[in-house]
């Protein structure tokens, strides 16, 4: 054999062995081993939360010149990333809304990332795009919106971000007067957006990514309880108009992301008819109420609006990321990347739904609707009702424990899943009330107790949580609130000592 | 007990079961034996590449509506979803550049799906967002930028149209000349980029979403190699100055979707650099070629880009989506989404680089790194350098036969892994020849003999393959060109009947 063939065939073997049918077998369920362990020791209420390390030294720990192959590596390496990530399926997570996944769902992952079918056309991914499309009917149907001939449709997406974009660009599309696909923004008078002040980032972010600027966002108050003023809205609109701009949309959100505020849709939905905006509902969170049926009267008025942006990651306990953006009029989603467009506007047939690319910010996607399509039909839709029941119910009950303990304020009654609150021991100084909330939860995130977040509202910082987990319970929560107050007494005795 | 308690324990039993750590790890050793013997099968090249269903047929067979669970259905329903799916992993899948992915990364995407750690914030994914950095770094080190301390940086993104749009929004932050974040595009002369003729669709579907138009990407003429070329350079930016346009950036590829061709990048380097323009280079494809010593070569000058976007997902052999974008100089990442930059500008610290979500259109997002991570840590750099050089090689020796064949046209030599041909049978008139192509690849494929796609050039509709998958040998590219013939055999002799 010459040294050439030599080379030849030791390469071919090594490839053979990464792609070896019965060693991905061993590896797999050594992993899935690894996993299940994880999830009964979060169960058990064992470990921490977050195992915290400092950026600094995380980044320490992995750096890596990935120079030498270590075969046989791959499972203690695994090993070593599940003790040392974020334990989103212990029940003292109540951090950011983002969920503890259905193992279940997890593994419909796992086939996803096998598969790699990349659904940019149809060919690529042909189980997927017909999954998709049931699911997107699927939710159409929960908004509200007509199904089938000339009605609903929508797509997936990687996020709320990049959902927001897609609906706001086909907005653009529809509502500017002119063909800003083709001539830029800059050919027609400056866009404007109408959003309350309280709405997500991903809103602002999405319209400065299209060249409307921060000025193209006009600022909506809200009131006491984070819900947009419908009744600002014309003030707002005015506003836009002496700026020189032609506003195309106005944004609601359900719910908020910093207390999980519901705005007063159909008031909104009003408004956008009467001056012909598009109405975009940022239902991210909130869109899974929809299946509880007591709970998705609170949404009512969504089935108005031109677009929708729903979070199967957040509340369908799904891993991330699944984003569904769900057009009134399916036909929109063809304008949002308007390059297609020409076909609806010569008057030719529709481009068909299946070729996805086409209507997604993505080329090639992942198979997203698997682990929706298959946690909905295992589980089916009463499972997530039932969910959302669970969790908002739950959250009430918290949210009236606060009220009555004098040392805690709550910051508002829960319209979800969101409540937020702040400690106040007794003898704390008013002053001193931002800074404690802040040093309180970095104390019990970094001990690993729970995992919360903080947000800042007009009365000052609060602590945050987002009761997102399933098996999270009463008992939970009242060791998170324990475990605050602990903090706030150590942080308190470190300050006299 | 009260009914509602009764309600109550009934609905804790179901979230039980669904997370059951014991259920969990037999679906889970179930689900990985089916995705094992669906690998071993492929090999042994059993079944159809792609299992064909018509777009309308496959929307009836998974069409439902989810209203009741289907407990202990989900080992049969993945089944049929890996049966149903496109098999990437057949050796005769020669199509879009989608990888069979490593079966090692795949089971990191089950770790990532389980532990769900969103990375928009650096304690929402301590590990993800540490290994991101290694594997940026590693990128930036092969691409030739310098990286440590005010050097290279970049994020990992949901797919290439993601990643040019983030290169592109830093370019348009960076070089506009007025402040397109805080107050849009159309506050400033419109803007245009540069880029060839052949440029992927991202690039143009970039420039509309930042609001630039259509008219916005001036096209610049390519060579008969289809590689753009540098000379015709200094014209199409008189044409955008003719347009009243300001040029901010000219866009290279490194290869180019349609052929794989490389642009002349130290040229249009000296270009970029004569007029003060931002260089990006689109390596979604060619970018792994760094990994090669010997092919590394080709895509001599990217070191001197302003940014790069390399796809992951593509050669590097793990499941969609990850693509890298790199910049030269590392802050210019926070310019993308300008909302933070204000850190910058104001003379402040530069915002802390581990909270990634300043720098991406995601907020939450996947642990994208995991898998790029382990598997250069268990196969080393190395094997990615050698498959590099395989599937050329093998690109290289299938042009010659195809060149060498009476009956083949070869489009052009493959300047990578990208082959281009036609089928030109004895008897068949040029006129005939696009209908030919279009008509065989169809056969082909919904035959499942093999999935090859095809491409419009200059000359006509060619069949294109890409030469992906490590386990695809010159005998299974012999046995696709035997069964284009047999098609078009079949087709003639159904024409003559």
């Amino acid at each position: 054999m010459s040294e050439q063939a030599g080379d030849e065939a030791a390469r071919a073997a090594r490839i053979a062995a990464a792609y070896d049918p019965a060693r991905f077998r061993a590896d797999g369920e050594a992993v899935v081993a690894l996993l299940a362990e994880a999830l009964a020791r979060a169960q058990r209420r064992e470990g921490a939360v977050l195992p915290w390390a400092a950026p600094e030294a995380a980044a320490r720990a992995w750096a890596h010149d990935f120079a030498e192959a270590e075969a046989g590596g791959a499972r203690a390496l695994l090993a070593r990333v599940i003790a040392e990530s974020h334990h989103l399926h212990h029940p003292r997570y109540v951090g950011h809304q983002v969920t503890a996944p259905l193992p279940l769902a997890a593994l419909c992952d796992l086939v996803s990332a096998y598969l790699n079918n990349g659904m940019a056309v149809y060919e690529m991914g042909p189980v997927a795009t017909a999954m998709e499309r049931a699911v997107i009917e699927w939710m159409a149907g929960r908004i509200g919106f007509a199904v089938g001939p000339g009605g609903a449709g929508g797509v997936l997406t990687s996020g709320g971000s990049a959902g927001n974009l897609t609906a706001l660009l086909a907005a653009r599309q529809a509502r500017a007067g002119f063909d800003v696909w083709q001539h830029g923004v800059a050919a027609g008078p400056p866009l404007a957006l109408l959003a309350a002040e309280s709405t997500h980032y991903s809103v602002a972010r999405a319209a400065e990514i299209m060249g409307l600027g921060k000025d193209g966002v006009i600022p909506v108050p809200v009131d006491a309880a984070f819900q947009l003023r419908a009744s600002a809205l014309p003030a707002a609109l005015a506003a836009a108009e002496r700026a020189g701009r032609r506003t195309i949309a106005v944004i609601a959100s359900a719910g908020s992301t910093a207390t999980g505020a519901i705005d007063p849709l159909a008031a909104i939905a009003d408004f956008a008819t009467a001056h012909g905006l598009w109405l975009h509902v940022d239902a991210a969170h909130g869109g899974s109420a929809l299946t509880s049926p007591s709970e998705r009267t609170r949404l009512s008025g969504i089935e108005r609006a031109d677009s929708v942006v729903w979070d199967a990651h957040k509340m369908m306990l799904v891993p991330s990321l699944v984003t569904a953006v769900v057009f009134r009029d399916g036909a929109r989603g063809h304008q949002a990347f308007a390059q297609e467009a020409s076909y609806l506007f010569d008057g030719a047939a529709e481009p068909p739904w299946w070729d996805v690319g086409l209507r997604t910010l993505e080329c090639t996607k992942l198979m997203m609707a698997l682990k929706v399509y298959v946690a909905l039909r295992v589980h089916g839709e009463a499972f997530f009702g039932d969910y959302v029941d669970h969790v908002f119910a739950l959250s009430r009950r918290f949210a009236a424990r606060l009220a009555a303990s004098p040392d805690f304020e709550l910051a508002l009654p829960p319209a979800q899943n969101i409540v937020c609150f702040r400690h106040r021991p007794a003898g704390a100084s008013a002053a001193d009330l931002d800074a404690l909330q802040a040093r309180v939860r970095d104390h019990v995130v970094q001990a690993g107790h729970a995992y919360l977040v903080k947000t800042r509202l007009p009365a000052g910082v609060f602590l945050r949580t987002t009761i997102i987990n399933p098996l999270t319970t009463d008992a939970d929560l009242d060791a998170v609130l324990d475990a605050v107050r602990a903090a706030a007494q150590q942080a308190q005795q470190a300050q006299q000592a």
